[in-house]
């Protein structure tokens, strides 16, 4: 018998409305709740969980009937630091019926797709509300002071409007526009009035080219972006302005002219030599073998004190003291501590973790990953990673017209244009693969300072922007955007994406930047946005349609990359949607009988209504 | 454009035909090559590999081309001791195509399915070619000598054809058929009759309990069993025969009544203390709780010396000298080295390895694992798994007409008879989250002394069981069968499938014996079906149709659990196949037109030819 449509079908996720405790302690035991429609009838379910290796199963039982739906709960042990867990099923579209985080399986599947509770640490409260704004100093505003300082040696001047050269690597990294961090601090309205509370800096340490993950020290800010001084008036005032700041570390290798290589490269036995893989003939390892990026050697007891032992460590100082950051975004993450045959990749992760805890128990910490972060992000070392696996490429593979080009995160193919019912695929299974903590609390992006601008991407359609957008302040993960994306500024890949912003504001795209200021506020003012569980009602090859759901309130959202015929769905399967009300967009209505989901082009909408039997099957 | 059948796509695998160096070295190049089905026209194919946790593209080029297939080969680079790869096509189907191995995918996909080269010690040649026989010694055969021996006190007496006591475990543990060593080797002869040149012994420790999973000394064997002198008699004849002999090591837990326990229980200052997890009040951490077998703490280092370190070691003792076991299967393998927050099973499983690569290089090591094995059998310890999640469980749910109970491997529903598509789909998905070497170094079984006998799990019809056999003597993996399930000896589970096998060959089924002999032959006659590739040709409810490939060899394997319409496959697809013949079974016909594959009721063919193209293309 072929299953049921989405909306029929059994659901759990990692969210509160299914899970007692987000944050168990070891040894805990936790109720997780399977929420079955009616017109999916089941005679039996139970959980199954691994203990130590080996699988053990446990019966649920219902525990709130009504409102069209069944809830069964059923208790998980955290025995060990991470818990898988799945259901099993017996009903009438089946006699055994798996049901984990890719969905319902007919037939035996591995653990890799279990439902997991972790009981390491839990991350800070406030990222679960947050909006991340992504600034690389030298290109978001420019304060008067920058015209006073020198230009370093490795510089070439550029002037705020000139074109940014993509001629060579070499000539993209040594131009400067001079954004500093006085710029930044200067423009915090922007970032108030757009409804971001979380300022992410790309690496603001001294180096040898603008995007500085060639840093020459850990220990002060660039005097180029306005020295140490200007990071605590920076932090300072946006703190006081509802701002967390996230720094930008890159712990896989140092730059060529960093302090450490400096002293491990002219004498072999410096204590800093065994920070580096230096061979006999004193090559080096480095960085995709670019020599100005020397890869750091994780196995070195002096590089971990560096890093993170203690609080004038790398990761401590800057988490330390009343005007410090709030967390650390890691460069090349996925490759940190992996050489060949050595990788002390999570052991580096949880060793950061460890220091930041102690210095700063609430900071956030995110990876970047650019591929597939499953075994990296169980939760023990990065809360989160920027996932460009599970949302960016699916959502760019969504809305690109023409498919898009290689180079990052790419293929030597390119890259075609596929439907919403593979990109949902995607996005479900990548998410599966990681603790739902994990999920929520990994950046979610349509672009960043590494890759083409999605304004670009989506074919110079700022529809397309917009239904991008759509998807990053709706889905389950942190929303961050690069500076400049709200007005719609272009660039393809690499460089061309990190144009100096224009302050001019007639040279923005003010429907863009509605869109924008419509989504973030109303992620703000809908918890089921932000804390919300994640269902799939749709998805075809132009509709996405899936609701967040609380305890408190459901929100149904729709986005379409171009017109559709108009999806209908009976209200009966969403009780109470017709008290409900347009809180963005304008594609869905709904009444006591039937939602309608219309698009005469790209489109999305949210409709909102106070959730039924949420509150009491909990 | 949907995908063509399942012969007319690109194939990769493991096996020599599509891999240069199945060993290789670390930092050595491997050519990996992807055959073409004419068919399916292509325009590109790349390989895309993981280098440390970076994801890097090489291009492929054609390097044969002819017989309706073209061969494309590309370079991977072992730069890492796991190196996962798979490779991305455009053509006709689709601009955007994956290959990894569970096949072709239109989406971005995961890593964990990724083919794998990996730079570990390689297991033993003779692996390749094990037939293995699974012998609890109890239950196999009885020596004049026995009568002579006096009864453990722990131990009740049975005559030989007794019924099993299966009423409780205390008295399951304690019946002693007195089954021994000398028994074992007064039967060899079945053994080489049979084909069989591994025989593998459950555990021989002293103990109280007639399995020995309880040992209470890993430094002897049973007198109970005739002793240390009965061993070295027993392996020096298996030896002597051509038929290599696999010990039962159990690591994660002992008996109560071993020497360490006893030690460490009599004085919490003993060295043995830390060997187990005792906590402060004397109670003890035990193998899912029961206190009659405390677990062995992984940590401790004087643990680790005893069973790994040096040629006095458990692990080594055993392995040296003339008269020496080829190598160990260990119990719950799965377990081992994991409590709670501990979690050193890599690490045991890696100490064991390199302490068997000590004594005797050319000894296996296969872990006992009941579910989901995929991160433990990445290659660096175990050298495989007994397969019981991608083998045994697909098998029964295809072969079990009315589901089989749950306990041993099961869920607390009855598991349901699935149709081919979703047994080889399953097949497939657990094969493909471990390297190739670690699945063709697994044991595949259809039952073990843990579980239902074959015959009673597919109804007591002896034509059920030879089509496990068919599926067993020839898919990837060593296939492993327990003591009688060759003569049709019935068992539910546990231990009524332990009963004493019967030496009075009027009571044996010796047309399914013939079946085992026919196969096992085959298996022996037709490299392919040792080291061949596999590829599916057709799954559908009732009949499973795949091929194994070597250079110079392929066979077309067809089983049917009942009967079906007959199969027509174009001969085209297979060049060469109508110069073949039947070597097993009767279910094939081949012509220069068409493949003719038919069952009038359960049944299997196996039909052979001299490869075409295969040589040339490597």
């Amino acid at each position: 018998m072929p299953l049921p449509d989405l909306l029929a079908r059994p659901h759990h996720d990692g969210s509160a409305l299914y899970v007692s405790n987000a944050a168990p302690a070891l040894g805990e035991t936790v109720t997780v709740r399977v929420r079955v429609p009616d017109v999916f009838a089941i005679d039996e379910l139970h959980v199954r969980q691994v203990i130590d290796g080996e699988p053990r199963f446990a019966d649920a039982a219902v525990t709130h009937r009504g409102d069209g739906e069944t809830w069964w709960s059923a208790q998980v042990a955290c025995h060990n630091p991470v818990t898988n867990y799945r259901f099993i099923i017996r009903g009438e579209h089946t006699g055994y019926l798996w049901l984990n985080g890719t969905g319902l399986h007919e037939r035996d599947v591995p653990d890799a797709a279990d439902f997991r509770l972790v009981t390491y640490a839990a991350p800070p409260a406030w990222a679960a509300d947050a909006v991340v704004y992504q600034v690389f100093p030298d290109r978001f505003a420019r304060s008067a002071a920058a015209d006073d300082r020198p230009v370093p040696d490795w510089a070439v001047p550029a002037r705020w409007d000139d074109p940014v050269d993509t001629t060579t690597p070499d000539a993209t990294g040594a131009q400067l526009f001079g954004g500093d961090l006085d710029g930044v601090r200067e423009h915090l309205d922007h970032l108030v009035r757009l409804g971001v509370n979380v300022l992410y800096l790309t690496p603001f340490f001294p180096a040898r080219s603008n995007h500085r993950y060639d840093a020459s020290s850990f220990t002060r800010v660039d005097p180029v972006l306005g020295g140490d001084d200007a990071m605590v008036r920076l932090v300072r005032e946006a703190h006081e302005r509802g701002i967390r700041v996230m720094g930008d570390l890159t712990t896989n290798h140092t730059g060529a002219g960093h302090e450490w290589f400096a002293a491990a490269q002219a004498d072999p036995a410096a204590p800093q030599r065994d920070y580096y893989y230096f061979a006999d003939d004193g090559s080096y390892a480095a960085w995709l073998g670019v020599p100005s990026l020397p890869k750091l050697d994780h196995r070195s007891a002096g590089l971990q004190r560096e890093l993170f032992d203690g609080p004038d460590s790398v990761t401590q100082r800057w988490l330390t003291g009343p005007d410090s950051l709030d967390g650390w975004r890691v460069d090349v993450a996925n490759m940190t501590g992996r050489f060949g045959a050595i990788d002390v990749n999570h052991a580096v992760a949880r060793h950061m973790r460890a220091a930041m805890l102690a210095a700063d128990p609430d900071a956030l910490l995110v990876g970047e990953h650019c591929h597939d972060h499953a075994s990296d992000a169980q939760g023990d070392g990065w809360h989160g990673v920027m996932n460009y696996s599970g949302f960016t490429r699916p959502v760019w593979t969504w809305l690109r017209d023409k498919g898009f080009a290689p180079n990052f995160l790419g293929s030597p193919l390119m890259v075609p244009r596929l439907g919403g019912g593979l990109v949902a695929d995607t996005m479900t299974e990548f998410g599966a693969l990681v603790p739902w903590r994990s999920r929520t609390h990994s950046f979610n992006l349509v672009g960043s300072h590494d890759t083409t601008r999605i304004r670009t991407l989506v074919g110079d359609d700022p529809a397309g922007v917009i239904v991008a957008a759509a998807l990053l302040f709706t889905m389950p993960g942190i929303p961050m955007f690069t500076y400049g994306d709200e007005i719609g500024m272009p660039g393809t890949f690499g460089e061309d994406g990190r144009r100096p912003m224009p302050w001019d504001e007639s040279r923005w795209d003010h429907t863009l930047l509605a869109a924008y200021l419509e989504l973030i506020a109303a992620r703000h003012q809908h918890g089921a946005l932000r804390e919300g569980g994640l269902r799939w009602v749709h998805a075809d090859d132009d509709a996405l349609v899936f609701l967040r759901e609380s305890a408190d309130e459901s929100v149904l959202v729709h986005v379409a990359r171009q017109a559709h015929e108009p999806i209908r769905i009976d209200s009966a399967l969403l009780p109470g949607i017709d008290g409900g009300t347009l809180v963005g967009g304008d594609s869905i209505t709904a009444s006591t009988d039937v939602i309608d989901v219309r698009a005469d082009g790209p489109t999305y909408g949210l409709w909102s209504w106070k959730a039924v039997g949420h509150g009491e099957a909990r």
